[in-house]
């Protein structure tokens, strides 16, 4: 597998070379009230309109699409219940070779479905017994498959900071971006792009409060790992930054936002009410973290990554029932 | 005020060029699982990003923003409960007039709110014993404000026939176009664009099977009135096609395809579920028509009108509870 050995604006330049006309270049939003809300000029980059409803297509694709016919001839695989896991499926199809996604036994019959639909077989393994990138890297071994990393892949990182590329090609230079941190892997991107377009950009990372892990490993100034988070952000659930994101980020994020589940609620509805656009909870930390006035100045040209829109119905009416409020 | 005889191509062309600029140019979605669902490519204008959250503010701009220094100087006026009433208001404030919006007395809260939220002073009548017609007339004559009407007036079906003009403009020449019809407003202005643009494209309404006056309308050559519609699409539940908007729609509508309630829910899921985007019912009538093959030819590019978003969140939640749909 051919793998770069730096993250550089080339290389997200290169990516955004790859997806052209194949990832859907999302729109960028502007809101009347959500500026007088926090006075400033804010921009919101539309990743729940990527193709599978996430950015995570960005990266999957461009990574899947630059491999050899031999390995394409094998197949890939991930490991993943969320949107990688449909981004993988989806390049997959795209590129006309087979995808293979291990799933937790207990995963949503409605993920486990659409990565289904996407194209690709799904293998369960029990999440309580059972180490998912050991298990993960067993059957890619035994099978010859490509391993698809979710964000310990430059080529993975180059492709999500596309989205950042994109905004800022339509926006101008911006004071800051804020991007949603789960991994790590869209914030190195995104970081990459914008400091290498314009080196003042201020680069603010969003986690949910309880999943603080890329904040207190930039304190700490080296990878700290936490607890399991408990939080409706369920794609910012990392325990640990990646070695490699991590790497990029300790350079160039110059803070980390943080954000309750009530005030990521309160993003959501505003999404739904005022712009009128469906965000899953880890798509909408970077607009709460704006909303709640963390991280962003007065007077500001804002970018913000709406990172994803698949939370389904039913999710959403839960998370957002009255009751649910605290 | 200034009022033109006809309602041509070139009214709504002149209307474009008025609302430029502060109008939203809304974005048009593909959906390639739409595509897929209905065998045909589908363009959708969202004008549910429109301000105000629905096409409605482009008619209101393109009249308001044309009046004469004295008619400013004395404001305007409309009678609405719905997406109208905030239109007026909005394009008001814009413009440094004063908004009169009478409104029944059971309106909800929220578009009371919103309403006033614009700017706008709000009157109340009784909708049980006071006719809106004659009341907002009478106020309006009282206090010598500008009425605008919501649909029968050339200016404001030229700025609706906007959304047809820029969707067309994006995605070149269409074989039919599904529009929404209330009092008729949205329609004649797009079927004005539409066949003036490409004589051949067919011009399909939209109503709701309880409000179908429109087609029992052009199906009897003449305006029929039908009982008080109970529907969920709010903002298609007139009696009886306007005077002026049926004298154009009776040209150019080739046929109008009827979507019940439930079909109104379906497509206001998939719109949440697959595109995330809100739509209020009346918004999602067009989508409902294609996604249950409607009107809808296979293998043709067929243009859709959202025409808007304000459902408001605990409605949605209503209108979407699984125990809802028949």
């Amino acid at each position: 597998m051919n793998t770069s050995s730096m993250l550089t604006l080339d290389l997200v330049r290169d990516a955004a070379g790859q997806i052209s006309g194949i990832a859907h270049r999302t729109p960028v939003m502007t809101s009347r009230i959500l500026d007088e809300l926090c006075q400033a000029r804010v921009f919101l980059k539309c990743e729940n309109f990527q193709r599978i409803g996430a950015f995570k297509f960005r990266g999957a694709y461009n990574v899947i699409s630059r491999l050899g016919v031999e390995e394409l001839r094998r197949g890939v695989a991930a490991y993943s219940s969320g949107n990688h896991a449909q981004a993988v499926a989806l390049a997959a199809s795209m590129v006309g070779t087979s995808a293979t996604i291990l799933m937790p036994e207990d995963a949503p019959e409605m993920k486990i479905a659409a990565t289904r639909g996407y194209g690709a077989e799904v293998e369960f393994y029990d999440r309580y017994t059972g180490d998912r990138v050991a298990l993960g890297n067993a059957l890619a071994e035994k099978r010859g498959l490509t391993i698809v990393p979710p964000y310990e892949h430059y080529g993975i990182m180059a492709g999500q900071g596309t989205a950042a590329l994109e905004l800022l090609e339509e926006t101008g230079e911006l004071d800051e971006i804020l991007v949603p941190i789960g991994g790590g892997g869209l914030m190195a991107g995104s970081a990459t792009a914008g400091k290498g377009l314009y080196p003042d950009i201020r680069m603010i990372g969003v986690e949910p409060e309880a999943g603080d892990d890329t904040k207190r490993s930039l304190e700490a100034g080296e990878r700290v790992q936490i607890a399991v988070p408990r939080t409706i952000a369920d794609g910012q659930g990392a325990e640990i930054p990646g070695e490699m994101t991590f790497g990029v980020n300790r350079r160039l994020v110059d803070a980390v936002a943080l954000v309750t589940d009530a005030e990521i609620r309160e993003a959501m509805i505003f999404a739904f009410d005022r712009l009128k656009i469906v965000l899953e909870p880890s798509g909408a930390t970077a607009l709460a973290a704006v909303m709640f006035r963390k991280g962003v100045e007065p007077g500001k040209r804002v970018g913000v990554i709406l990172s994803g829109g698949n939370v389904g119905l039913q999710r959403f009416r839960d998370l957002t029932a009255p009751k649910a409020t605290p």
